[in-house]
């Protein structure tokens, strides 16, 4: 497939009329080719009137339709083969072995989603039986949840096949029944098209409305902006900075109709050291941190940014040996300049933080390396310092953490209520920790949609129970997660029908439960009826 | 019980500091003894920092101590004998049967959520097994629901008691185990003292902590606002206008952390009237429809303040039928002063829209009737007008309607896709209506939170399938109900549990299951373990 400078609108490709802009290889820092149109306004309302079209059509296809074309992306996208891991190598600098593996995530997402569909169970269909005789009488009452409606989609530049236009939320809007108006991420243009261009085919090969899913692409915020803004877009599903987030969270509030955004933002991930966690394996501990902390060059959201522990020989023990591991590890080439730039800048701010001592940097590139190349660092405050300076908890994207000293366990426990809303929180214990364990976890409850034992945040399992959600600032609504199965959830709404001939119910509510559904029945949840 | 104008803060009474407002007897438009003591900054921050205080504690008991706190709530309420409805009486000029109607709503209501508590269903328990010999590897991972943190909580002037300080969102907070802070409508201040003290009374005895249950007095927007702005405060129930709600959804938006808002605002309930509905029976269905949208006085979130039909002898019939009936309607007491006035000025200038003609009003009070007396209102108009006309949509709270003549059956289909969001949409259908009803329904389903058929919306039923929710600006969150079993997911957020240890894994997570919880296993919904 030839990468066109295209915009998927519907059916057809287009040439965005507004401009042009092209895709970065950041390791050369140099555009790549081709070009690609920028999105008109007229372009933008087209995508979403076709989206608007096709919403009633596609929401009212058979379950097993939707579960189709979404393993048909799934195929699609892996017929794409070689060509769409190069381009993704050259536009964001991460290694192929990542990316194959990103490709399979991101697959077997869709296949995911495909099942989740079948089992119907996302429909949450209740029945309440009439109780005519009752004073007053009960009318028949039943209960499944519908698509919201259009939604638009803003892919992550640091998961550019798993967070993008084929990603987490595209596959979970599309599962809801919601068409999808995808605005590419501008780090990744020509991943995108080819991406663009398998769910285009696999909606073709489907029979899908027209609509179900457009891609368009913008420079800066005005696309996105009025992306949002359109009537009939219906939620946002949204990866990327706490500044874009909370943009894209104003101009839906500022609708006349408001509509939900699920913004994941930003989270620096706390990773707690009890006391006796550290006994005898701090230097494994501390190169499985390092590890984590570098992977994908520190570009990931899970990534550990804050290390918390109790000061004390054990505590210098892990100190010296990150900071040696750290050392170890060479500058990985960043996403974009954009993102490398702003790295360098926080790393230097952060540098001149009073209290905030400088513990290691990582290999410098070289001027044989990479252009946008990340350098660890790794810093070191005592909790005093940390508690007293809100600066030291925003989130540096990319390979940088700091290492806080806890005078005592009150200490401990007052940072780990201090801090902002996470995605995941990290705790290494032992047995012999419980008490301070059991302490902790109501306190990390209240902070983190994940939270995780004696592991790694990086890396984040696409099941049924996984949680990638959390309070603000680390999302825009810790009631969803936008990883798993629930991450359906986020684009659906309840309706009661009451009193509804049998001949107008939906399937999912007919007394025979064709659909073969799990259902609250009279406030019993019955499954395999 | 003695009303002493006092607020509940915690286990203690608490006369407000800041001033004193009276509530009014509506129907003589006469202040009510005593006079009741006014928040101020301090008392407000103390309610919230004991609710604060009590979240950790109340979330950790067992459900089983939950369950028993909402029964007991109920039994404290009825324990209130006549008094309360009787002080009801007087502050809403609502009739004995009605009040006691509703009391007996507010204690079922309260029994509901008990059982949704025992059942444990909205815990939503998700384990995905560990999978370690698989590349990579899959931690154990496991998934609850747990609470938001404090609600506040905003009773509305029309149900004094299932939407008031122990109404519906107050049952479903401290269901989800959420610690509540009630602003107490000063529409029914004396009845919300004594609901209030119940529910304290209910605390106490079942040994609850200390700010599980607070109510402040304040007046204006002043107290409510700090309230919603509170760092405290995790998610807002209200249910009032919508300029009311409009105010608290800006404050949630603009806080540091901005918050959930759950507001229940305006709806004109679309009441669909098929070609062969009206056959034979246009009069009845009028007499039912003027039953419906007077009462109460027509103060119902979902009365039926528009009527859409063909026009035609059978609409014509109806039409004579309904102005002949709401003549015989006289004037019921209106809540407050403020309401009726209100009520007044929006029917003068509904009667002076051009297109809309004035078909009949109720009977007037009279000098010697209700100080506040709502004289009911009949309206009609063809579809060109409504159209074309934004005015004619917004809510008159009150017992006034709209007729609406369609051409054809195209026109109705486009007043249905024209209107705002709704909590309710009616349709009165018969076999012959079929193919014009199935396609309005999907219209309607993307308009409302429930659809009925050949009913009338008043009338909302607390049961597990009810939607009490719809499209803003209906509500501020279409994805939720305030009424049912499901009002309890709006204070709810889901968190990840990965490889933690078993000895630390809450019980709903464990993998003796003691709680007996339908639970997601590996994918699988399994009940009755």
């Amino acid at each position: 497939m030839h990468i066109q400078g295209d915009m998927i609108i519907g059916r057809r490709s287009v040439r965005g009329a507004a401009g042009v802009v092209h895709a970065i290889d950041p390791a050369r820092h140099a555009n790549l080719e081709p070009g690609f149109g920028l999105a008109s306004g007229e372009e933008l309302a087209t995508a979403c009137a076709l989206a608007e079209d096709a919403f009633d059509s596609y929401r009212a296809l058979p379950l097993e339709r939707r579960a189709a074309f979404l393993e048909a992306i799934a195929a699609r996208i892996l017929d794409l083969g070689p060509a769409l891991i190069e381009r993704a190598g050259l536009e964001t600098g991460l290694p192929q072995a990542r990316l194959e593996g990103e490709r399979m995530r991101t697959v077997n997402q869709l296949r995911l989603f495909a099942k989740v569909v079948r089992d119907g169970h996302f429909l949450a269909a209740t029945l309440d039986s009439a109780l005519p005789e009752r004073t007053p009488p009960r009318p028949d009452l039943r209960m499944r949840k519908i698509p919201l409606g259009p939604v638009a989609v803003f892919g992550a530049s640091n998961f550019p096949l798993a967070f993008s236009v084929a990603g987490g939320d595209t596959a979970s809007s599309l599962a809801a029944g919601c068409p999808v108006v995808v605005k590419a991420h501008n780090a990744h243009l020509g991943t995108s098209e080819l991406v663009a261009r398998a769910v285009q085919q696999a909606a073709i090969d489907c029979d899908m409305p027209e609509g179900v899913f457009s891609m368009l692409i913008g420079e800066g915020r005005t696309i996105g902006t009025a992306l949002v803004a359109h009537p009939a877009i219906k939620a946002v599903g949204f990866t990327g900075s706490r500044q874009g987030g909370l943009a894209l969270m104003r101009t839906a509030g500022a609708r006349p109709e408001p509509i939900p955004v699920y913004a994941e933002m930003s989270s620096v991930n706390p990773f707690f050291l009890l006391p006796n966690a550290l006994g005898g394996k701090a230097g494994a501990l501390a190169q499985g941190f390092v590890d984590s902390l570098t992977l994908g060059g520190g570009q990931f959201c899970t990534n550990p940014g804050l290390v918390i522990g109790l000061e004390g020989d054990a505590f210098n023990a892990f100190s010296v040996a990150a900071a040696e591991a750290l050392q170890q590890k060479t500058a990985g080439t960043m996403l974009t300049p954009g993102i490398h730039k702003a790295y360098v800048e926080a790393v230097e701010a952060r540098s001149a933080v009073p209290g905030v001592q400088l513990l290691a940097r990582g290999a410098g590139a070289g001027s044989e390396g990479p252009a946008c190349a990340a350098q660890p660092a790794l810093y070191g405050c005592d909790a005093a310092t940390f508690l007293a300076t809100p600066a030291l908890e925003e989130e540096i994207f990319g390979p940088a953490a700091v290492l806080v000293r806890c005078r005592d366990e009150a200490e401990l426990l007052a940072v780990s209520g201090h801090v902002e809303g996470q995605l995941t929180a990290t705790v290494h214990a032992t047995a012999a920790d419980q008490a301070l364990a059991a302490s902790l976890l109501p306190i990390l409850e209240r902070k983190a949609g994940r939270i995780l034992f004696n592991g790694f945040p990086t890396g984040v399992e696409v099941s049924h129970a996984m949680v990638h959600g959390g309070p603000f600032p680390a999302t825009s609504d810790s009631r969803t997660t936008s990883v798993g199965a629930t991450a359906i959830d986020r684009f659906l709404r309840p309706v009661c029908y009451q009193a509804v001939p049998a001949e107008l119910l939906p399937e999912a509510l007919r007394d025979d439960n064709p659909l073969g559904l799990a259902r609250v029945v009279d406030g019993v949840l019955k499954t395999a009826e």
